[in-house]
């Protein structure tokens, strides 16, 4: 990939002649321009924000990428960039990905044509290798909720697992034995993350789901997936509750999914948390405005995403930093969605 | 300001050669790029999206600006045009304008100078000159909710007014007398729209808010203002319920409020909708997760959303189009947060 030192070398200019070129500043002469130009064809230069910026440091754009800004998780994890980035006198430019590769891919490029000078990603569906080699192409690229080998300076992600894995144990100790998780249907590494925590929680406690035994005896899992929001969640919890009336608690993907759980529940005669303790992940607003208030993981979205912006810009402007990626950690926030499991039920179950 | 067509003719060449130039088309001789970049420079003319699109009708990029994306009702308008967007091919770019007239302008710049070929704004901050100006500049630019004199052809709106009314209306139909109003401290034409239509409501049916007398006399008032979100919702009814605690309904501005004031008056031992009616505004999808689920005015803003990115893309394509714009009727979406005034209250009130 050519870089600006690359055109201007060819060109037998300084770079900051071509950065003016790309910049149609008035100061440059036609000759230069032409010889600019030409280099820039040859090599397959596309020009980018860093050359920009030479010229024009205050006018840097800041790209994020998130699977869709209609998800409040989203949209909170956008709002926290784009306030520092308002900040700093930057624009924000967003694009959405939907945890699809070709549409993540499109979003990426999208936002590196249009010359973000720094970039934030959260991709799921990309693999390591295609994410190294935008990594490679702009330097100020950081990524969010994703650890890449190699790249480990330029991510910032959740300890996902430890989350799942404190949710369960917070029912297990309130003498809960059938916990069902409800899961997210997108194949992601934060839907295995979360369900191996609620999967090694329950074996430290020599609790797990019924085994399937047969192609005939299927339908008994204690785990059911579907599309990661309110009606999944309600989709989801009428399929546990088919396999196992007993179920006592549930452990969902999001807080989205616990919303939607809890409606399907109340709506069929459950009582929450009487008959049936929930927990959500991520305490977004809207888990403080439910009812049951929802007892949940949080996930430290603000304080990741402007970490993740910090450390982008701060890439943008010196090419190096001494602000390093770091792993956080979730918290358990207990509200009103869960109880002690009544002895009655215990008995029983 | 010039067009490609000017710089076409001050260069002495064709607008597909112009475009060509701009695209860094390898098919360009020398000679003619450095009369077009020179032929750019004299005429001040930033290349843009259309002309882009001459070259590669495919790399459409199209920009929406709103309020902020982390709010569900902007989400679910993004994505709209998204989807949208990525069913014809092209690519989108988003920008937060916050209410506020110097972000609104930073932010339709910002997406103008990234060589959008379509943008649909959402802005409520910025006067209508200031938005002809770019309208000008832009010729596939579209207004969601707002109507611009002289412009209409490019707005799609909804009656806000109307469904104020509406809400207002279906509380006095059930034996209401003490109808509070909860509304944004947004100082939006949107936030005068509703608090008119609950007024207007109000008179028609000889009802009224207590008339302050004096500057001693005051905090009587039924309607209370507060930011346009869950804790906005919390703050206000508080208020509301110091003033008159014989309140016996409350029209919230939008969803996120309503639900705030939900959680409120229940925290404080009030029974909805057996001692408090609420009725929210949108229609949002945690209207139908909330317990109880909420009676809301429905905001058609996913057709409304789709409407004005078919009327941007149009644009863009054909410079004119037979789609025009239309106003949007808002209807209530009756549901559990609303109940008949009991007799006994009606004696009292």
């Amino acid at each position: 990939m050519a870089t600006i030192k690359d055109v201007a070398k060819r060109a037998g200019v300084s770079v900051a002649t071509v950065s003016r070129v790309i910049n149609l500043s008035p100061q440059t002469r036609p000759n230069t321009v032409i010889a600019v130009q030409s280099a820039m064809k040859d090599l397959g230069y596309r020009p980018n924000a860093a050359a920009r910026t030479l010229v024009n440091r205050k006018s840097l754009t800041i790209g994020v990428v998130v699977a869709d800004v209609s998800d409040p998780f989203f949209g909170t994890l956008v709002k926290e960039v784009d306030n520092l980035a308002h900040q700093r006198g930057h624009q924000l430019l967003i694009g959405n990905g939907y945890h699809d590769a070709e549409r993540e891919k499109q979003a990426i490029e999208s936002l590196i044509q249009n010359q973000v000078g720094a970039l934030i990603v959260h991709s799921k569906a990309l693999d390591d290798e295609t994410l190294k080699t935008y990594a490679n192409e702009l330097p100020a690229m950081v990524f969010i909720n994703r650890r890449i080998k190699g790249l480990e300076a330029r991510c910032v992600y959740l300890d996902n697992y430890h989350g799942a894995y404190l949710a369960t144990e917070h029912l297990i100790a309130l003498g809960h034995q059938r916990i069902a998780h409800i899961g997210s249907d997108h194949d992601i590494e934060d839907t295995q993350q979360r369900r191996q925590g609620y999967l090694d929680a329950l074996a430290a406690h020599q609790l797990k789901e019924p085994v399937k035994n047969s192609e005939s005896d299927q339908d008994k899992s204690w785990i059911a997936f579907a599309p990661p929001d309110e009606e999944g969640g309600e989709a989801a919890i009428k399929a546990l509750l088919q396999r196992d009336e007993n179920i006592s608690a549930i452990f969902c993907y999001n807080d989205g999914m616990a919303a939607g759980a809890i409606t399907a529940l109340i709506d069929d005669g459950y009582r929450v948390p009487h008959d049936i303790s929930v927990v959500g992940f991520d305490d977004s607003l809207i888990a403080r405005y439910m009812h049951p208030k929802l007892t949940t993981v949080r996930y430290p979205i603000s304080a990741m995403a402007t970490h993740a912006a910090e450390l982008a810009i701060a890439l943008s402007m010196q090419g190096d930093t001494q602000k390093r990626s770091s792993t956080y950690q979730p918290t358990l926030i207990s509200r009103e969605s869960v109880m002690q499991k009544t002895v009655q039920c215990s008995l029983k179950g």
